[in-house]
């Protein structure tokens, strides 16, 4: 039997097609087989990737819904869709923005990949980048930092209540209410939307924006200020 | 007057010299002085700009010392320096492991610095690219994820008490005691030292390491077991 390809997962970066690394280049540019997810907000992922690429680039669909049972179809058929590039001898690379080890849609695949040889290439995250943009530290000497995605109030509580250094993900869901959950805790901080990207937003004044519908790529990097 | 030069902070990334971005190869073969921190731990950031650099490269002292007001004079000094090269033109990178706005050095010099123009390249974080070794994720779905710098063992209970997913940085200095907390609050982590270098090391049964000297360049990445 012919040799298995070997699977990798390819972190993109934010959104800054120079923010890339030199590792991620190196095996877009040598695999068979590049797979990026063809929902709205990852073909910029594409976007970036393409001037590596020399292979054949599969489209796959990871739908965000809600429906479980429907969800857990369209992950097994394209699991086994990977599983037979693999098993055909295609080393096959995934891409996605960000980070591939924090809150991607790689994990679900690699949890469910079995038997075969897996690399994962880290990728610059959203919220370090967004530091860098704003020119503020997310945490420094010995202070912890929490990066959580805003669901539920409580839970922003909590962390606000615990940490002086924070990273609140998809806040669009709930803005209004992180705004005025900061406030009260003491914490100042900037809104950065779609980060890296030609139409980036920084904004250092969160009230400007009450009531506003906010961008799905935001995030919010704050801390307590002591002064 | 001439034109002042803008100061660049640049994240080399983890230690895998392919883990730089394109952007911090840009900027490194642009500038017209790279700071490099003398210091014994950063000197892998020089080794993996190097190749990229076609200027001066300064090395400057920046020593892990407890007296406080001896670093303080060591700092201005820094500061001072960079200024004055700024001040005649120069367009400076300092260099840094990792990514600047994470526990980097390069944050007390951004703090003290000036009226220049500044900008900052993210870099791949350790615990990023550690999560990429041993194949876990840091956080997947809704799910927030706190780090911290292993300090005092009160904090550390606290961040185990109310997150399922940590990054414990800089655990060699009580080791022990971290592993213990990790086993009553049923975490489940990885050692990872020298993450990217040639020395690295994975080790997934902490229990191995106990009453052992632990290397300076550790983290464990852990994730509360719900099964």
């Amino acid at each position: 039997m012919d040799k298995k390809g070997r699977f990798y997962g390819i972190g993109i970066g934010p959104g800054d097609p120079d923010l890339i690394t030199l590792k991620a280049v190196k095996i877009l540019s040598e695999v068979d087989v590049v797979i990026a997810p063809a929902a709205k907000n990852e073909s910029l992922a594409l976007k970036i990737a393409k001037p590596y690429i020399k292979c054949h680039v599969k489209e796959m669909d990871f739908p965000m819904i809600c429906d479980t049972d429907a969800l857990k179809k369209i992950w097994s058929r394209n699991v086994k869709t990977i599983e037979k590039m693999l098993s055909d001898g295609l080393d096959t690379a995934f891409i996605t923005l960000g980070d591939p080890m924090i809150y991607s849609t790689y994990t679900y695949i690699l949890s469910r990949l079995c038997g075969y040889e897996v690399q994962t290439v880290p990728g610059i995250t959203s919220f370090c980048a967004a530091a860098s943009r704003i020119g503020k530290p997310i945490a420094e000497g010995d202070v912890p930092f929490a990066v959580m995605p805003v669901s539920d109030e409580k839970s922003v509580a909590r962390v606000l209540k615990e940490f002086d250094s924070v990273v609140l993900m998809k806040v669009s869901r709930n803005y209004d209410d992180v705004v005025k959950q900061l406030k009260h805790n003491s914490f100042k901080g900037a809104l950065v939307t779609r980060c890296g990207q030609a139409n980036e937003k920084l904004e250092f004044d969160l009230d400007r924006h009450l009531g506003e519908k906010i961008d799905y790529l935001s995030l919010i990097i704050a801390r307590r200020d002591n002064t």
